[in-house]
């Protein structure tokens, strides 16, 4: 009997999910499930912000892949995929090559920087474990060098985030907490500091409730964030940024710039082949590609449009989880032969975005706003909930967040 | 009634010792004690290494002034000297002046670098505070940078220190102990990191005991350190050194190199237009400058010539603070108006070097060798010791190292 082989690209949110419900619901007689990855770990994307500005370690983020996955269930093979072959349904890898039956891609997002001179050299960017910790280190450096230099240059101490959005937000929420714990670590004085946010849009976080959006500045600038709406930032360079706000050049130093403004699907969609809008596939209501009956799509590589609003749904990890539901559900009725399929669709449970360990924003189900202490607890019952989906108690136990009083 | 005035230069070992006694042996009605430091903290230089490699925390090697000296009985200055006018009895601050009836300069050692090309520009010194967490940010960023570029560049996880002397040694020790924590936050693969010390000498730890020398030499080779004994370092560039070794020039890729080769007495010393001798003021029998009766010096700036060995005693912190026994009870007498001064005569105790945390050779009292573990115990106990006579037992129990088992 020849067993249909299962490929999944990716061990984010999309992919980990996938491959654990296809763990599950499959026994080892019925299909080969191989999961490939970069790294032997899964990371919580919507953690890296921490990591980067030093208030949680990255290894509280980071899921050792073999904590989740059986590998007498799952062949896990690391390596780097380079390409997707989807007509003669291969995969090639750095060190080898793969044949599927069913395909479901995961790559997961790359920083878009559309273009603005000096991004691609001087930003950084969080999109991994090992972006965040670099530069989580990049600030300590700098403030480390602060007081070696005969002319202390005030640029090592300004931070500054291009975005806000969900990611920079939440990103400049954890340095106003951090930056009192480096300044007493430097021997500095915490006025020196600046963070500034720039947003292109006249408000951040665009869509969001105004009130809440309200909140989140008040709270955001009463811990020393500055804000630049209405901005575009224009050039980065090594040493300073150059922004246009109502039209003026205005010149920032800084030796910090973090790029949080934009994302796009994995390159390697595009370049396989496959058609894209906006640089994602858009999938079929049951997560299939287009022109391919046995590849499925998750995650920020699949584009969904949101009926309603005439949008795409937004590259959210809850997306994501829920796209990875329908995805093994189906590629599990076509390998075990049954064949229905089930449609995609999206349940928005709510939103919560953090400002940092002790804020919070959100807007939950049928609308309600909450915002202050218990929206940051209900940030983390969400993160937990992620945890306990994907690896049970024990993994709950070993990387949840219960430390809501501190 | 007009109470002399003492000023004190520097709070290292020299000048924190001197200005402890002093508070202790003079009433307040007595003298004017100021004691003039940078910083508003003391440390122990023989403890930055540690700092440096990122095995102790700096908060553990700095002491807070106020802590050990009664500020309601000696003058804490938080300034800068710039020079000293030993004809007008004047001090010259960045920001102010001073005069003074008795001084006491301790103003310590500086990286001495021979003008060997590069090595101001681009190479690290071991003489802060400021300057060891410099050197350990430096070592993290560049781990956390290894994965983040295209192609991994080894040179960011080369580490070169140059000198074998004390200082290099015990750097290279620590170094050799921090090195299997770094990779593992930087999932870096450890057998890529390379700790290479270079020392001129055919030896390191020249006019050590050579048991002791192959004894070190051993331990920090198992633990991963070459040596490169009989090597003149001849250019420093940001990201290779060039050495000369058997006449021919060896090139090592590196983006790390400290310089623990070379310390002179602090310019400002001989910028004031003192005699000097080797940079330092070779001092009379009581620890007074040659040539001004109210001027003593203490410390790395002070020069003293071994009859035995026809050298100068070296600059440890041992000899420093029994130059300090000497000068405060020299100034005291002086200020009180007893008018006897007694005669500085060193007692070397013994020394002992630190191979890393589980790891030491020492000589002795009457020249008995110690090595391995016992030799680290009494490493401490001379670090401990010293923390007692200087705050008592108060300070041992805050900043004293008690971990002999770890």
């Amino acid at each position: 009997m020849n067993k249909p082989s299962i490929v999944v690209l990716g061990a984010g949110y999309g992919g980990m999910v996938t491959t654990v419900k296809l763990q599950k619901s499959l026994g080892i007689n019925e299909a080969d499930i191989t999961l490939v990855n970069k790294h032997d770990y899964h990371y919580q994307t919507t953690w890296l912000h921490e990591n980067a500005a030093g208030t949680l370690h990255h290894d509280r983020t980071r899921i050792a892949i073999n904590d989740v996955i059986k590998l007498n269930k799952v062949n896990f093979v690391k390596d780097t995929v380079i390409s997707i072959n989807p007509k003669e349904n291969k995969v090639r890898l750095k060190n080898g090559e793969l044949s599927y039956d069913y395909l479901v891609i995961g790559l997961g997002f790359e920083a878009a920087t559309f273009g603005i001179p000096g991004l691609d050299e001087h930003a950084f960017t969080i999109g991994s474990i090992n972006r965040a910790r670099l530069i989580r280190e990049h600030i300590e450096y700098n403030f480390a060098m602060y007081n070696n230099e005969n002319e202390p240059n005030d640029a090592r101490l300004t931070i500054v985030v291009g975005g806000g959005g969900f990611t920079g937000i939440e990103f400049v929420g954890e340095l106003a907490n951090r930056v009192p714990e480096l300044c007493k670590e430097y021997d500095i004085d915490k006025h020196k500091v600046r963070i500034i946010n720039v947003e292109g849009a006249p408000t951040v976080l665009p869509g969001f409730d105004p009130d809440l959006v309200e909140y989140a500045m008040n709270s955001l600038e009463a811990r020393g964030v500055e804000f630049k709406t209405g901005a575009l930032l224009k050039e980065c360079k090594a040493d300073r940024i150059i922004i246009e706000k109502d039209g003026k050049p205005e010149e920032i130093p800084t030796m910090t710039t973090v790029w949080a403004a934009g994302v796009r699907a994995n390159s390697i969609v595009e370049a396989s082949g496959f058609e894209t809008n906006r640089g994602k596939i858009q999938v079929r209501e049951d997560m299939r590609a287009p022109d391919y009956d046995n590849v499925f799509v998750v995650g920020d590589c699949a584009l969904v449009m949101n009926e309603e609003s005439g949008r795409p749904f937004p590259p959210t990890a809850q997306i994501a989880i829920q796209m990875a539901e329908t995805v093994a559900h189906n590629v599990k009725s076509l390998a075990a032969g049954s064949g229905e399929v089930e449609r995609f669709e999206p349940k928005i449970l709510g939103t919560v975005a953090s400002l940092g360990h002790d804020d919070a924003i959100g807007v939950v189900l049928n609308n309600r706003k909450v915002f202050g202490f218990m929206a940051t607890v209900m940030k983390k019952v969400i993160d937990n909930r992620y945890l306990l989906k994907l690896g049970g108690p024990g993994l709950l136990v070993k990387k949840g967040k219960f430390n809501i009083f501190y």
